[in-house]
């Protein structure tokens, strides 16, 4: 089938397209037809687009879309479904799978850039674990979030991993155990997103607030957004230590001294080098 | 008196009780002349009764309840009071006491199946550490909680510990410190509790959870609640090494072949067989 | 410039003032000219007045305010740039004032006494720190919350370890990015503060909550306040085998047999020895 073809990837249409903007990089999983579905392919595919946009200087803050009506459905279960033909009913690839999309999950943390999810329609199971893994997330009004593997007998137990890294327990464990939409309000009350604005304002807003990131210090953002997830798993006496040297790091960064040099003569702020 | 001979269990009445519909299996505290108090024969009924479950494949959800007007008023601070005759003032027997207390709160916490709190009037010190340690709750309207032991110059270190792995810091705090009681709304507010409806509709409301969650595949909920609270311990990069393996096992199990083969083909969920 | 030389401390005004009625002490940082800034200077008074009160059996409870319309503003920049003058840019600077900085803060994590934050005005950088590492915090609606750093080329690193152990990621990785201002409201929402009131009620309402609190046996709150910080850095089950421990030997506290022995007699609660 035509449809299937284009939806496989078998034509030129990328799975990932990416825009950049005055430091923003817009990424798009693109493939609608499949709700986006984290494929095999579709993970190699954001996998790449993230490793690139690390080593790219002239991307300041990245935001993480889905074409269509909606933004993520999760892992390709007719794929992983193929999968149970082979000689141990498809326990390696599963591992395999579930490693390569727990990497990419990883990158995003790891990212030197600030990710955005913007989020309309649904983001369910590893869908929903991409939003709860973004460094902030904006949702449109209509949006609706689910871990819903455990109706299909399935646990969405590496989601579980971000859901309870942003969420109190019982909610967290609530989401997990009915496997029941929320609406983008209620998202927002339990930490899920930041923000839930009318759909026509939705790429405005995240648009907005990546480019107010992306006018800030690279080198300050780069070395915050790492401290924020190592000091957080450290006892509160390590991540003193820990986070006092980055701040004196900070501090001899050009950056730095450039800002608080203008801040204290009140002169605008200056162009940041990244350094 | 007879009325402390019943509360005291001399006769016949059971302290906790059990009643099993269609997979879901309520425990009731039973001593509500005690406020459903933890006497150390309470512990023991209870840590019974959840042994039991643990090991009974035909519940698939467990409602906690209290009988009489409240969930639980904690320890029983008059037997505490005896023990202090002992020749160390009571210091062993406390020690073990707390112990006791501790391990059933672990239980719940290590259950295959998952326990929903049905809190209405008090649940106040243990009590309140009983709510915040069940996977969900349900409040009434009329319920309220406190952490109450700083008033009395036993602080709630004990409660404090499944306080605090659900609730924000400054709001476990203001609870602990102050020893005050807060209404069913604002429980609701800081993530003690899930719902909160109407005492009329609390037994209905409950039950309904609970039959949702057993009409999940048993072996995808052990291995998703299990995974939770083992995860919830770990640094990102182990908690997606660990949940990972268990996504892949939870591949394995029959019911996940038969849920996503079911949800592939549109057809309605299978009877799971729990393996 | 005479002004500079007050706000410099070189005459009499300290930098810290303590005030001590009924068992609580208030601490005020006494700069506004400089919107209370940390300054070196200004560090070591908050730690000496703070090890002062570790000591004294009269203090049961803290509050921490700034004089003037602001809370506090964060670390003096000026001096910081100045120390750039040195052989090693300042490195060697830096991180012995953030260890200063960082060590106070965990003075008051440590310290016997709940401290609780009376905020109005401003709270940024270090100020937001302050706010966010004490027990408990009152806003009043005028207050406004930053961790403003980010935008300045210095990112709020040192802060990040108090707000992310308080508020939930997206929130605390939203001000940590964006450095801009939120509302008391929206602090009070995230969990930053327990509570807003009116500016012409804030002294009172943080006067009375401190005296509740000093009310209480400070046998109790010295023992609950330590595990509360230390349990949260453990597993389950150390938490319990700590906590457990910590509640036994409260039980042996004196203060805790007159108060279970009150509370079953039904008599008020005796005058605490603390003991």
């Amino acid at each position: 089938m035509a449809k299937d073809d284009i939806a496989n990837n078998n034509i030129a249409e990328p799975l990932i397209t990416r825009h950049d903007d005055a430091g923003v990089a817009r990424l798009t999983l693109n493939q609608p037809r499949r709700i986006n579905a984290l494929s095999e392919a579709m993970l190699h595919a954001l996998q790449a687009a993230l490793d690139e946009i690390a080593e790219d200087r002239s991307v300041r803050a990245v935001i993480l879309s889905g074409a269509g009506d909606h933004f993520c459905a999760g892992h390709n279960l007719k794929e992983m479904t193929e999968a149970r033909a082979g000689d141990d009913g498809g326990f390696e690839y599963f591992q395999q799978l579930f490693a390569t999309c727990s990497r990419m999950m990883q990158t995003i943390v790891e990212l030197p850039q600030p990710v955005i999810a913007e989020v309309s329609g649904i983001a369910t199971a590893a869908g929903c674990q991409l939003v709860a893994t973004c460094d902030l997330a904006v949702a449109s009004e209509d949006a609706r979030f689910a871990t819903s593997g455990v109706t299909i007998g399935l646990f969405c137990s590496t989601p579980m991993v971000a859901l309870t890294r942003n969420l109190s327990r019982k909610h967290a464990m609530e989401m997990l155990l009915l496997g029941e939409f929320i609406p983008a309000s209620r998202a927002a009350e339990i930490g899920l997103v930041n923000r839930v604005v009318p759909l026509s304002d939705l790429a405005q807003e995240t648009t907005e607030l990546a480019r107010r990131i992306a006018g800030k210090s690279p080198a300050a953002i780069k070395i915050g957004k790492s401290a924020f997830y190592e000091q957080a798993q450290m006892s509160l006496a390590e991540a003193y230590a820990y986070t006092g040297r980055a701040m004196a790091e900070n501090m001899m960064a050009r950056d730095a001294e450039a800002g608080i040099g203008a801040f204290l003569s009140k002169a605008p702020m200056p162009d940041w080098t990244g350094e």
